[in-house]
């Protein structure tokens, strides 16, 4: 048994969720007596190098489970990727703090980071137990079935884009949603997962998987439109022509730069002000909106499914587990140091939590598999909704349409 | 007490609980005997001349909850603004089917139909109940405290800019989300209302009660910056400068039109991305990030006030209760066509309804009253907070910011 103190950190883009793996992390910690301080590095590595730590160890609970509901990175985070240099000092300020458990809640670039330093501490022949906790909206892990903070975005997309059916309905016209997601389309998909109707939509899907064409883009949407009167489009933000080319930055030699020379690439609305200008001048149809959903999509407060905070939270415990028991248990892992991943047990839906290499994940990126998507590429497929449809939570209330007799010129009423 | 039809139907945008109202007339009207078959109109207005009825008195009441749950507008809407001689038509397609009373849930401008359907059948002598139910997000109309369908909205908005605060607490730049409202600036400001810090955003709030100058607006973003290392700032969509010219039209003369001589103006991203850009070019901040919030706003799926939902069910019901007993009740109204109002009976918060004139509300617009937005002009009070607050639900949550003892370089914590 390793004895000595854990250092917890956050790294990128915060999920609706990523409190949960950091609780998870905590209270699991202070069940275990080989662990002895805990400490949180404020703004991922930066804090670590800085000398930015605060004291976890002796929190209340039932502050910190308000800490586990609350959007946000809790112990703010960074976008900074350290190179090997930056590792070397990180490792060297965990040295001088006695740092025996490092953890760190992030993405595929966080879990290079922790390889970096997994590796360090070998090469120094100092014992350290090195985690990665996953997190992302993009759900692109390698090596897990899907990615605690997925399933609280994908139930904020299916909300959106069932609301916005449902206003399309009212009001017709044509209504584009756009995603996140620079390069994994499973967001993206996720806004068919609210559909109650056959006819309800999105009725257009289009991911960073395939190629974009626009013109295939203006034909597809005026099918719809002529045989429904309306048309839902949801769209990725990271949707590239056949050179992989992004096509924000296609369309915007359309648009003069504005007064400084700047041209908006993301976090901002251009591409779906730019797929609408092309529908309403080409389609010639009059009622074109978009919207882009925004930070809200990883962000919104009180949107979580609670399959995906369950999940967040175990992700956390059981990293803390395997790392605080490895080397004294059966169930220990070959490498002490790991990337905690999910694996699915199918039907009824369950999952079990396993621990990968570092390797496995670092760097990496998962996409869309074929299977998920249609063959005309402008929609998903059953499998895809069968395989994220639990992960929304087991309380998502699809909405429903109002069913009543059409009265017949006359006044009768005929069903 | 006045025996016939009733017909019942919805116009102007949706919103999270229009359904509620819809279903508290369907429900309660089905309570009157002397109110007979109920018919929906589908897209408001423009299904009474296009005689496209539905039958709404034999549905199950279960089918109709859930319905009521459901944002949209369930009986489809309209943004037809009929004149004099379209409501001279549907009063003559109403005589047909004996309709005694006519129900329209909309806005200001659904008011006023109401109020032409009302004088045309005076002039006539044809005994009809013409009444209207409010719903909007703006909360804009004359004569009521609050409008239903606000709460939920304001609940949203709430939420997102609460979200958005923790996500720009982790990774710090400059935020700014765009809100709904070209006249009125309730719905922006109610960007406050799940502040739970002192330090928490939106630090700024622009509403279109106020003239909005471009160069006051960049020192005050750089004010907030350069005290906290970040900001995150609530604009209108409808903000102005001194000449009533929206921001959004001047702005965008620094943008070349795209390939087919379009401006975008509304229903997208460009005037987040305009302010941006500015900040960026004047103020030399490297991170920051628009959002317009969008349609999500009035038709998100799952987030409703449930005093919303409430009343906006409670101002159907009594609609009819009280045109049902115009005449043979203590409570009736002076004049049987009447718009429902809410009052408000302070502390604690409770409301009664209340039907005032169809002239007091038809085509009039409500603004933020001056005690509601502070004397700068670019925050809002906390008569506005006690106003507006108990209005997004009973349940609202606030996040919670993690507090932690700081780490000394030593290595001692200190609280």
């Amino acid at each position: 048994m390793l004895r000595g103190n854990m250092l917890v950190a956050q790294g990128g883009g915060p999920t609706a969720v990523i409190n949960q793996s950091l609780v998870g992390v905590v209270l699991e910690a202070m069940n275990h007596p080989c662990i002895e301080k805990i400490y949180g590095s404020l703004h991922g590595v930066e804090g670590i190098v800085k000398n930015d730590l605060v004291l976890l160890s002796g929190l209340d609970p039932s502050h910190l489970e308000d800490v586990a509901k609350t959007p946000g990175s809790a112990l703010l985070s960074t976008r900074v990727k350290p190179d090997a240099a930056y590792c070397k000092e990180m490792f060297e300020r965990m040295k001088e703090h006695d740092i025996r458990y490092f953890f760190y809640i992030g993405g595929n670039d966080s879990s290079d980071t922790v390889r970096i330093v997994s590796e360090e501490a070998k090469r120094e022949g100092y014992e350290l137990r090195a985690v990665h906790i996953p997190k992302t909206i993009d759900n692109d892990l390698v090596g897990s079935d899907h990615t605690p903070g997925f399933g609280s975005a994908a139930r904020y997309v299916a909300s959106a884009f069932a609301g916005a059916d449902f206003d399309n309905r009212s009001l017709n016209g044509v209504y584009i949603g756009v995603v996140m997601g620079r390069h994994a389309g499973f967001l993206t998909a996720a806004a068919a997962l609210g559909r109650s109707e056959a006819d309800a939509g999105p009725h257009l899907i289009y991911l960073p998987e395939r190629v974009f064409d626009l013109e295939k883009f203006l034909a597809d949407v005026k099918e719809i439109y002529d045989r429904l009167g309306r048309c839902v489009v949801a769209v990725s933000e990271g949707i590239s022509d056949r050179s992989g080319t992004p096509i924000v930055t296609k369309l915007q030699q359309h648009v003069e730069r504005d007064a400084h020379g700047n041209v908006q690439l993301s976090g901002t609305g251009a591409l779906g002000d730019l797929l609408a200008a092309e529908i309403k001048a080409k389609l010639g149809i009059g009622r074109v909106r978009a919207d882009t959903l925004g930070y809200m999509q990883r962000s919104f407060l009180g949107v979580v499914s609670n399959v995906d905070a369950a999940e967040a939270r175990g992700a956390g415990e059981y990293g803390v587990r395997i790392a605080a028991t490895a080397g004294v248990c059966s169930h220990a892992p070959d490498e002490s140091d790991f990337s905690v991943a999910i694996e699915r047990k199918d039907l009824p839906y369950r999952i079990v939590y396993r621990h990968v290499p570092l390797q496995t994940v670092a760097a990496k990126t998962k996409v869309m598999p074929d299977a998920f998507i249609n063959e005309a590429g402008n929609h998903i497929t059953q499998a895809f909704i069968d395989y994220a449809y639990p992960l929304i939570g087991t309380d998502f209330a699809k909405g429903t349409v109002l069913r009543a007799p059409k009265l017949e010129k006359g006044g009768e009423a005929q069903s």
